[in-house]
């Protein structure tokens, strides 16, 4: 399960607003649409926004091949990409990349097919740290696990496989997962329309909760780990993750049970010390009040709607990467590890 | 705001399934009808479990009036009304008081001015009784005081006035509270639904949230004071009450905010030692797969779907009653001011 392809110079995105109900493709030849289709969530997960962004800055390169000031015009739609959605460093990190090929290629129309092989790298690299982690990341499954999850951070929220359900199927593979428990994560409901909709393709026995269930499945001893995605981490181990991640650390650490985010490189932020400088993107209070259009609260009536929250490193257990599954301190094992990568 | 009215010989109730879209009164003559009313949500929360099922018995006795063995089906009847939901206690306690009266008249069809007096009563001195929590529970809020709560604890699910709501109703005409974030409580939102619209009707400033926010909420110091209902509490003051409270209650505890229920006497069972005891309702898993009747998950999906969850005593900082405010060790407290009233 892929939800993002390039063919003949064109994008396509698997409509993640529409399932599970509608498999539904929607192609891309305008950068500034698909800006558009990371705002509105057609596409979403940190990792699969950066390779959506790194194709988005090829169709530009693209549209933009005859016209004058061609460098100028690739500056302001790589300003344009980059503010599409604020938290997730993914998106910035490819649009990073994407530039510095360009650069490389001395700012030129003739660096198209450079760009293109550039985003197809993101797009394969990240696949394959995925399936990197979720080998080194099963290690810390135990056997007849019953694993909680929360949003989706599988296939469909990388350039495919998964992040946490990259682990998940790793360890499933080789036996160990009894049962997944997904919470249906309110108000876009990434778990109980994408997670659940993944795991069941995928055979991997998964039963949905409301995100409010959480504790009292943990309080009667039905869950023996919790692993998330991850959007932003800072240089000290603080991570965001979707809404909700936060309250569920918290109830873990409460329970004693270990508690894990998984994560390519490309979402490590080593230039913020902590997470209270991460961004975090609030949405319009209409998800809240509503749901697939049916109003669901009185009409008016005020709502915050965070997309994210902050959950700091003293609740995290561990963080799986490509390279390794880091423990606690995780600043010295983040720098040590990904330092190279700081900008 | 009365969600249960006994007019004519006729019970009306508003049905809670419908708000805020449609203001809709459903009349019942007819105590089964009741009965399915309670199991299908058109009145819920516990003290209006009970008032209802008190007027239910009421119907009965009308019905039966001119039946031979008029005693044997009035226990029936009071078995197929206990048999509509098994959390919330208030419904035993009324449906028991309704019997009490009965074999006080004789078991006799002549005792039907006598019950109808008798279910006034339990709904008369349920708005007394949350009035005078209303004032006690006032005492602990403090100034320019922002509370969270958790599902409808309003006039909605009670007589009138409320069990938390009306504490914040009394807190508010004394110009303390500044804000009220309202859970919107999955699955079957009544927060959204039921507790935005009685505060906004009372120009008490309200801010919906999904359940997942809370935790973030908290972290970010913008929660004084935790209040919530309560539908069964037992004799150490462990309580069940609608799902996702435990989880707030861990979240409370971990950021050192207080954390209160408010009852009326007739939702404590001293008859249960502790919370392990309350039996709780799972509801069908189809609340969990559809939200407001849109499908939002794969279907045939599993899901589980307890309607409650059991908050330990100690995760309490008090007990708001309509006698005290009550503070541990709750366990002697509970039994000198309720311990007449245990079965």
């Amino acid at each position: 399960m892929e939800p993002i392809r390039w063919e003949n110079n064109t994008l396509y995105l698997l409509d993640q607003t529409k399932l599970p109900l509608e498999t539904a493709w929607i192609s891309y030849s305008n950068y500034r649409a698909v800006a558009q289709a990371i705002e509105t969530m057609v596409v979403r997960g940190a990792p699969a926004i950066g390779v959506a962004a790194g194709y988005a800055y090829c169709l530009a390169a693209q549209a933009y091949q005859e016209a004058p000031s061609f460098a100028a015009k690739m500056k302001a739609a790589k300003e344009r990409l980059a503010a599409s959605r604020p938290t997730a460093v993914n998106l910035f990190w490819a649009l990073d990349r994407m530039e510095a090929c360009l650069t490389a290629c001395g700012n030129m129309p003739t660096a198209l097919s450079a760009l293109i092989a550039e985003a197809q790298a993101i797009h394969r690299e990240d696949v394959a740290q995925n399936k990197a982690m979720g080998q080194l990341g099963a290690e810390i499954v135990p056997p007849q696990a019953r694993i909680l999850t929360h949003c989706n951070a599988g296939a469909l929220a990388t350039g495919g496989y998964g992040t946490a359900l990259g682990v998940i199927r790793a360890a499933f593979a080789q036996g160990k997962v009894a049962q997944v428990y997904a919470d249906e994560t309110r108000p876009l409901l990434q778990g109980a329309r994408l997670t659940a909709y993944e795991l069941m393709e995928d055979h991997i026995p998964v039963t949905l909760i409301t995100d409010s269930m959480a504790g009292a499945l943990m309080a009667q001893h039905k869950v023996d780990l919790v692993l998330v995605g991850c959007d932003r981490m800072a240089a000290n181990g603080d991570f965001a993750n979707k809404i909700g991640t936060y309250s569920l650390a918290v109830n873990a650490h409460y329970h004693g049970i270990p508690f894990y985010t998984a994560l390519p490189s490309s979402t490590i932020d080593l230039s913020l010390p902590n997470g209270s400088c991460i961004p975090i993107e609030e949405r319009d209070g209409g998800e809240v009040r509503t749901l697939c259009g049916i109003q669901t609260a009185p009409a008016g009536v005020e709502a915050w709607n965070p997309a994210f929250d902050v959950t700091p490193y003293k609740l995290l257990t561990g963080i799986i990467t490509e390279k390794a599954v880091l423990y606690p301190p995780f600043q010295p094992e983040l720098r040590r590890l990904f330092g190279s990568m700081a900008g």
